[in-house]
């Protein structure tokens, strides 16, 4: 008899795990594979950073609220934004689109429009791709192709205790405009009430067009601040801090009073009773930099307006933790704050 | 009032090159764009080139008939063919995929058997990619990227009237084996009977499980021979042909006397009363190399029993013609030999 294991009883993770564990790597030059936000490939010296995502319609984007161009927008930057997560610079991406016969001319070129734009904003080339038809929706894949000088690059296992836990911008306003959109979508399939947007810019263009942290990366060239480890925030916090502890080994303290939050997009938590910290934690799609530094860059972090210290490096045997504003202790997990699922 | 134009109204090659029009390179390591086979891109000096697909469940492959494990090899062959195409050397993919909860972690087992045993055929190391959920059916993207010496890649325009036209193994057996697989999967859905594959396994191997011809490059290297343009036969020997004639300003002469037939697939062939020669022009998915090579290299090429000379580039002006058994001339065009369509 066969065995059948559901993939829902090992976890997305637990999966690619799973798959890639037996990967032997054959080439002088696979310098880092499958494990972080982008493969490394070393070319006589010098380093190219690689990673590819897929974006499926009505898994990862709905076109009843999603304007093509800013599609395109997005599908560039979330693969560029793995690019910066290895402290490395986009220079190249490729493109893979399979579209039904559905589609005119003119509604791929709103896509390729904002694929260009991306492309002007952050100073990539397209080079290569492949168009297909497709009976399945909208499907698009992404490659994106860095530079980073010779060992530059920063992987996801370099942190260790003490460190200094940061991270770019803002957290929890992309899965807040998610809430909004979905609710108003809702709305409309119900009564046909058009979409109130009114005040919420914000939030929804975090959802709908993102930006990379390309200022990030520049600012460690020109501050010579080495992260020990570094990921995108794509998944939520919680989850992309346990990956980062995970692969340094080490244990973590976050202090909820130290999450950055936009002021428009906390005021819309509290209107819709959601806490903006659950957000944060399990919202995702932040594509935000998440990284650790020595202690010894505290000066030179602390100057970047853009950067918030959330909390610091432990040793494995701590666990890892949040800090509540009202001083309790909660263990971090992987699906978020377990406040989050209430 | 908005336009509409209908993608079917200016066909695959004209959309890819009215979205594509208007790219303004910024990278002065982007050598080579959208447009060839794969990409180049230069690093340092030595040359990186990379190329990327779409497989779309229903559109690509029918997984009434191709068993995962086929598909997972085939997934990565036909992407390592486009980077041979350019008479480099596949190190390195990326693979997404993105599946329905249906599958299980064996069904994704055997898909990743057939692509790791894809990578240790060819040496090739996975090295990153996605995994992603899916409620559209089984959707695979595969990134490829490969090595050559500096300014050794071979384009599709380099070719130049008087080249020898040449082409690896055999045509038209890929589109047999679905030819086959198409009427035996009809004849089970309208009576259940069993397929009866037998004698025909060399047919239905072609389209399954295909192989990227890694000898045909090392053979160049080997015998110091720089072919002057190249393409992998994907979408029909006519098609392709006139790929490299467009882009390299040529004509061409083929002859159907010399195009290369597998014994078993011209027996099913007549058996089914299908025109062999129809389907090495139209058939497409045979993962050959088609190639130019100036006539000094003719003796050279000559003696690789791999190899086929199946007709030479002439002036623009001759048009692009195939000469049949018969000695009649017809125009080919880029749906294939019109008798393919009869």
């Amino acid at each position: 008899m066969e065995n059948r294991t559901e993939v829902s009883s090992i976890g997305e993770f637990g999966l690619i795990e799973h798959l890639t564990k037996n990967i032997e790597i054959k080439n002088a030059s696979s310098l880092l594979g499958v494990g972080d936000d982008a493969a490394v490939i070393d070319h006589f010296g010098r380093q190219t950073v690689m990673s590819s995502d897929l974006l499926i319609e009505g898994i990862h984007f709905d076109l009843g609220y999603t304007p093509l161009k800013h599609l395109g927008y997005k599908s560039v930057v979330v693969n560029l934004s793995d690019i910066y997560a290895m402290n490395a610079v986009p220079t190249q991406i490729l493109l893979n689109i399979g579209f039904s016969n559905r589609y005119s001319v003119e509604a791929l070129d709103e896509f390729y429009a904002g694929v260009y734009a991306a492309c002007d904003t952050y100073n990539v080339d397209l080079v290569g791709g492949d168009t297909s038809s497709s009976n399945k929706g909208l499907i698009i894949s992404v490659t994106a192709i860095g530079e980073v000088a010779p060992d530059k690059y920063v992987k996801r296992n370099g942190a260790k205790a003490n460190d200094l836990i940061c991270v770019s911008g803002e957290l929890g306003s992309a899965f807040l405009g998610l809430t909004l959109l979905e609710r108003e979508k809702r709305i409309f399939e119900e009564t046909g009430a058009q979409p109130d947007l009114e005040g919420q810019s914000h939030i929804v263009g975090r959802l709908l067009k993102p930006e990379a942290r390309k200022d990030i990366v520049e600012y460690f060239y020109e501050a010579e601040i080495n992260p020990t480890s570094m990921i995108d925030v794509s998944d939520g916090l919680s989850s992309d801090i346990l990956h980062i502890c995970k692969q340094s080994n080490t244990g973590c303290i976050l202090y909820e009073d130290k999450f950055p939050f936009n002021d428009e997009a906390k005021y819309f938590a509290y209107k819709l009773e959601v806490d903006p910290t659950a957000c944060a934690l399990s919202g995702g799609e932040d594509y935000e930099l998440l990284f650790t530094v020595d202690q010894a860059d505290y000066e030179k972090i602390k100057s970047n307006p853009s950067v918030s210290i959330i909390g610091y490096m432990t040793d494995p045997s701590e666990g890892k933790h949040l800090i509540t504003r009202g001083g309790n202790k909660h263990e971090l997990i992987a699906q978020g704050w377990n406040h989050a699922k209430k």
